[in-house]
């Protein structure tokens, strides 16, 4: 991510905090369990929506880079549940939790960064812990509203909105917002800020689901089409069938295959259509920025709306 | 149970409080199987000793009740998740949500009900958040410190005693400190419910092994020996591989025969000097009330632990 050098800094130093509280049971299970797929890597994208936010009110106090860690063991964790729902053999290049562990020790230690995500967000104090455990229950809303929707090919845009609001950018928006309290920004730059993350979290998200589709399977770390055969059925998919009735009818018959839904998809413009959604999602995430100045960190808040809308740029209808 | 009556006031307030929370979602499936096992009955026991060790300050506080559910909806999270690890198919005479919705559902609403829980426990406020969350990370140590003891004969009891600590103990331990906390209780008070907690929940998990060996499957609700089965060897087990080394050598060469294990239980006195154990352990929880007068919340906290040990009462050694 390219940002303010501060920012890399700032990010280390939640680093640390991150691998201190995972690797903090004197259970060497526990310990492994929790740290391992935090040391495979990772973006690190939320704690850097809560550091660059907190410049929006006097940035550099403790509750901020508590809060910046209590995020990121939530998603985390939200990621080990993830992988024994779906069974995922491996993540970030490396073997599950799951996979090495098994399912039990997977659930239980997904809990456990849960417990320690909340147990910083308590140390961090305030508005803190209130925002976290509400954004936490929106994902798991968004995550069970996902599940019932299996194979629904009828299902609304609205529908599938509320769902990716819940199940991911209500904790972006949690990110954005957690900066601004804990830094103690005026309220009007805080609902900005939420309001930003919220939209964010979408143009996030409709980009996984583009990529899922017409992504590099090297680049995205999983064969295409994953979504497609679990019968989620993502944004494009649904405007492929408001426009192409025929292809509905397939979906409904329990038709899976990447290669014959794709082109369907490509032909009636439900794939260009995804990307100008994604688009217009993320003109209106730079806009809730528009009345904060321009100071580095604000400029760093449009870059990350880029840098994800990016991501698919190799991807996009017409590109070279 | 049987206490002061205001007792049963105060848990038909924070009854209400749960059933609202857990029904809270406006996605029919999220409320429908977060309130699922709570609606199937439970003692609440956890939100009994919150409201009771409430009397050691000011009583009657918004904070207390909010724990109180926060205590219980944590406790019923750790549940669904039990059920999905064990593949449980009925827990108090109803189906579990694992078996009615399937292992995603199961998984996320304990993911949904761990939030809330941390939702009620932000909105008390105080140390409250602190508590819960240190509270629940113990209980997934303690969980995963059991789950790497499957089969081990040669486990110490000091090693037994760590893990049913952290797994048990430690949530009745913060439901007493949350109610004294929550009721600006002196901090001597506090510690003295708090160990008392401890030393309950210790009883509580003794006695629960116990009858899982010599307790009534009809009274129990499910067929003994099933600890034993899943390679889970709990005090009266590892009590017996001390004093029979023949049964240890059975029990590592995978002897996990009720039949054939408890006779030998029996013979060498295992099971006598587990509920001796019992008896101990609740003779120390008495005692840390000892300095917190006669008034009639103490004396309900007393008879707590004897009902808890009373449940095995007629499968002890000699009982007509």
């Amino acid at each position: 991510m390219i940002g303010p050098t501060w920012l890399v800094d700032d990010l280390l130093r939640v680093e640390e905090l991150l691998l201190r509280t995972a690797g903090s049971s004197r259970h060497p299970v526990v310990a492994e369990a929790a740290s391992h797929l935090m040391k495979a890597g990772g973006k690190r994208l939320r704690p850097a929506l809560v550091l660059l936010a907190s410049h929006s009110g006097e940035p550099g106090r403790e509750a901020t880079d508590l809060a910046a860690a209590a995020v990121e063991l939530i998603h985390l964790a939200s990621l080990y549940h993830d992988d024994v729902m779906d069974g995922t053999d491996t993540r970030r290049g490396v073997p599950t939790v799951h996979a090495k562990w098994g399912t039990d020790v997977a659930v239980l230690a997904g809990d456990y960064l849960f417990a320690q995500g909340c147990l910083l967000g308590a140390r961090a104090g305030g508005e803190v812990p209130a925002i976290l455990s509400l954004g936490l229950a929106r994902v798991c809303e968004g995550q069970i509203a996902e599940n019932q929707a299996l194979g629904a090919a009828g299902r609304s845009v609205g529908q599938y909105v509320e769902t990716i609001e819940l199940k991911t950018a209500a904790l972006f928006a949690a990110a954005c917002e957690m900066g601004a309290c804990t830094a103690g920004a005026e309220p009007e730059r805080r609902r900005a800020l939420r309001d930003y993350g919220m939209a964010l979290g979408l143009v996030f998200q409709v980009i996984d689901d583009l990529l899922d589709l017409v992504g590099d399977p090297d680049i995205i770390g999983k064969p295409p089409g994953t979504d497609l055969k679990e019968g989620v059925f993502t944004l494009p998919v649904l405007l492929g069938c408001k426009r192409d009735p025929g292809l509905r009818a397939l979906l409904e018959r329990g038709e899976r295959r990447l290669e014959v839904v794709l082109p369907r998809l490509r032909e009636c413009g439900a794939i260009d259509a995804a990307f100008a959604f994604a688009d217009e999602r993320a003109d209106a995430a730079r806009a809730r920025l528009d009345g904060l100045g321009s100071e580095d960190w604000v400029v760093a808040l449009r870059t990350v709306v880029s840098g994800v809308l990016a991501q698919a740029d190799r991807d996009r209808p017409g590109a070279s």
